[in-house]
């Protein structure tokens, strides 16, 4: 079959489910564009810059499966690199497109805008190597090749790919196959998973205190709802590590509470590093979901990664976590087991409003608590707000959209718009703070320009409270300019409505959220007045952790008096 | 002497002349803010984004010589990429500073935030390794040679450095030299320096047609005075390329225009395509000064670069511009001529408003021709403003600001905030399209945090209508959402003062601009409603080449009957 190579890669993203392109466009990309122009099945969305594009994908990834952004070379590219970069390093599958010079002026190295005139092709790739899993430069001789080797191997490492399209070449026509792109799930080695099998049940039928722990992109991988049979056959407790929050229903009675390494409660300490059987979900160690460090696993822990399992020092490569945790399930090996029948989880603090206080962040988050329904889909910022989600009592079907390892400000409102686009019925609530906000605002009349009702909880007290926290807490550094949020939505409004409320006391925030439930058509902002000092003591624990593993022996800290409460 | 990293670091920035630091603090680099926060010399200023800051430290660079973000690592530094690039691109001198994760950290290879928790520390400097000239991770024991050995090579250079500082580092004593930084210029080797001023004096001599070709960032390489000395005494004609333009005073007798290839007018293009002595002040052809790789420059062209000069095909090495250009304005070399008594240049249209007349983009270029002042500074964004500053008749004295050759939109409003930081007392003025406005749109706070004042013209046009101009005439992706501009400026403005004007029409801009003149304190802001579809006859001139370039045979162009007009 002949087909454009333009319209011959704009098949195979709709074939891999993307109905959605979001960026910008740049001279190089806009023949491409036309192509896409006219398709009913793929659409291209602008964002207001290619890094707020990068971070939307990221959130329609989230909810969707896959994204995909396009750019334009050399300038959009770059700009969208940091939002490519969290995604790779949160394992979110991205398909970066990036409309290139036309290909000769590439194989003559034409010195041409958008580069920096040295005839050098391969720096916009190299950066581009570091935070994708597979590149390719399209030609008419490869395009059917690379397009499909590309795309494969983002289904399957859910991370981004980097391709360029040079702007000359989208409208020739190559021979394409009939046959739909397939991405077949990888296979097993059967020995190493028999083996595999014969052990785990081994160590399970012995183990006085087996346990799970749940780590990275266990959704993304296509492993929740196995993960959640293979507990509830099992019946053995589990703890999440923090990119795994409300992964499962928090109200399942297995789920004991957040591992965090030293700085967990002592329950869930006990129950993890005390597990004569512990099993993994692609467990990873980081400072930030350990307590910096201070984790102390069993060093016979059973780690179920997507395409190995490693048990100990051992490595079962060839072993998909899909077929093992399905034959895991198979097997009868359920258990009876109290050990976690009355151990700590996150528990809804009791709210009675107390008129006219001002507002503190630990008691807006106790309300937050009451607040936040089944199924609803929250997405936070880095900074107190990450922190604030963490302790929350969640009800059953949430999901949580964050960058717990990459913590780049800024991401959360474009991240928003992105996994609006993907699911705009299920109720979505943004918890951002106006440091984090500032970065990337103008995203905010997407919302308007595609009719989405996000709920927008904006902490305003004045700007970076969590690196306060941390170093220079009365420091100018850590100020932002003073902005008027509402005036700034008005702004970017563009005259649609859309309810605003700004809240000091309690009693506020009470009624704007229950005014908010009956306008659930438009964008509801609610502006949180919050002392710039208020720092709940969770976040000073673990800011204290930080800036003593980030200064060492010469910080500041000890000397600086003023940062202790 | 005893002084500690952080310090020592200052110290030389401060040496290089470096007052300002711009960027966004992060916990890597908080403790070397504290540094920063108690010197006298330098201060730290926070930009709204990473990309913002490295935009606004290239305007520093502009007008100041040289400057310096600082980006917490990964997220901060990725984010600044695209404006250290552009920075590379168009030799603006840039030290880029990065607070990195602690020495031990890096070298164990620890999982950390802003990391991809694969013990990668490379790649974060790989891709810094293509936008900068030289680059350094400090250690206590490394600091003092690797800061010096990288500035001088910034100095040198004109073009971005990167310097990442462990964050646990910066505390720690080290012994630094008494002596300031010497930047020494570099020395020509005599017998190099002597054989080609006797060649060029020989090849003056002999010619009938000598000209002058000035070409790229020759301010930043400090040749703009050799550069007009040489010119007057030679006594003879030169052009520029757009990197160039205004670079020496327009009311020069000799300048006679811009050379852009083939898309010249005749007479610059007689005058450099024929000259028989050709002397270029480090010219390079791109796409973009080139009219699309339509120049036909002699072969035996003299082109002095900045450390060498190209003869034909011949090249001189280590031979300095500025010890060339001096020999060469000490010998007695100068001649009558008069090829260039009556050719063409930029010329002031006659202005004479039109009551009730809808503005259109060529009008509005002629009001400017009157409106621009002697040592204005002028930026400009990328798109049709650049287009119309090109165009411009202007007086003596004129900086423009902007990127010819990586014309990254949303480049300028920022580039604006660091060239009015760096130089607060010229009258400054942006040219700015809707389209890349709303790119790097959050920066605006920063003129009111730091009462600075400058004239915004902000055409409204509704998108991207350069690239309407390539491709998309009517298409949606050219579209943006329609903010209210003087609402955002109103929410952005902390309560301060400024003057906004919207403007429809040739008297309406008249009354704007004399008003606006009255309020020299403040910004001041000036909407230009013009259609989108007003594109101006040179614009579609150079879009259709765009289009015929990057899309070459099988481009839409042909067929898309509507782009014709």
């Amino acid at each position: 079959m002949k087909k454009t190579i333009g319209d011959f890669l704009l098949d195979r993203l709709s074939q891999i489910g993307i109905n959605t392109i979001f960026g910008v466009p740049g001279d190089y990309n806009l023949q491409f564009l036309m192509q896409a122009e006219k398709r009913k099945d793929i659409k291209f969305v602008g964002n207001r810059n290619e890094l707020n594009a990068a971070y939307t994908a990221d959130g329609y990834a989230r909810l969707n499966g896959i994204s995909a952004i396009l750019t334009t070379y050399g300038v959009g590219d770059l700009s969208a690199l940091n939002g490519v970069a969290g995604a790779y390093a949160e394992y979110v599958p991205m398909v970066c497109l990036s409309g290139a010079p036309p290909l000769h002026s590439i194989n003559q190295r034409s010195f041409l805008h958008h580069t920096t005139a040295e005839g050098n092709y391969e720096d916009v790739m190299n950066c581009y190597r570091s935070y994708t899993v597979a590149q390719a430069r399209l030609t008419p001789q490869n395009a059917v090749g690379e397009i499909d080797r590309v795309l494969k191997v983002c289904k399957r490492e859910k991370r981004p790919v980097y391709i360029q399209i040079p702007s000359d070449i989208t409208f020739f026509e190559i021979d394409v196959p009939d046959d739909k792109l397939v991405c077949s799930l990888q296979m097993s080695d059967s020995l190493q998973l028999s083996n595999l099998l014969h052990g785990i049940k081994e160590r399970l039928r012995h183990a006085e205190r087996p346990a799970m722990l749940l780590g990275n992109a266990i959704d993304r991988f296509g492993l929740r709802e196995l993960t959640q049979e293979l507990i509830e056959k099992l019946n053995i407790p589990f703890a999440t590590q923090s990119a795994a929050q409300a992964i499962l229903d928090q109200g399942l009675l297995q789920w004991v509470g957040e591992y965090n390494g030293g700085a967990s409660v002592r329950s869930v300490l006990d129950i993890i590093e005390n597990s004569d059987c512990l099993i993994g979900i692609n467990v990873k160690f980081t400072d930030s979901n350990s307590g910096y460090f201070t984790q102390n696993i069993p060093e016979n822990m059973i780690n179920i990664m997507p395409f190995s399992t490693i048990v100990g020092k051992k490595v079962f490569e060839d072993v998909c976590a899909v077929d093992l945790l399905k034959s895991l399930i198979k097997n009868d090996l359920s258990r009876q087991s109290n050990l976690f029948s009355s151990i700590h989880k996150n528990k809804k603090h009791s709210w009675t409003v107390e008129k006219g206080k001002a507002l503190i962040l630990n008691r807006f988050w106790t309300k937050m608590d009451h607040f936040i329904q089944e199924n609803d889909v929250i997405v936070t910022d880095a900074g107190t707000s990450m922190r604030g989600v963490r302790g929350l009592a969640l009800p059953a079907g949430i999901t949580i959209i964050n960058q717990p390892l990459w913590l780049s400000i800024g991401y959360s409102l474009p991240a928003l718009f992105g996994s609006l686009m993907a699911a705009p019925k299920r109720r979505q609530i943004l918890f951002v703070g106006d440091g984090s906000f500032q970065l990337t605002a103008q995203e905010v009349s997407a919302f308007f320009a595609h009719d989405l009702n996000p709920i927008i909880f904006l902490v305003n007290n004045k700007g970076y409270t969590i690196e306060r926290s941390i170093m220079g807490l009365y420091s100018s550094f850590n100020d932002i300019p003073e902005w008027n949020y509402h005036k700034l939505f008005d702004a970017l409004s563009d005259n649609k409505p859309y309810s605003y409320y700004q809240v000091r006391t309690e009693d506020e925030l009470e009624t704007s959220l229950e005014k908010l439930e009956n306008d659930t058509l438009v964008p509801r902002i609610v502006e949180i007045m919050i002392d710039p000092f208020d720092i709940p003591k969770k976040v000073q624990d673990s800011a204290d952790r930080i800036a003593s593993f980030n200064y060492g022996k010469r910080g500041l800290k000890e000397l600086d008096k003023k940062v202790h409460f």
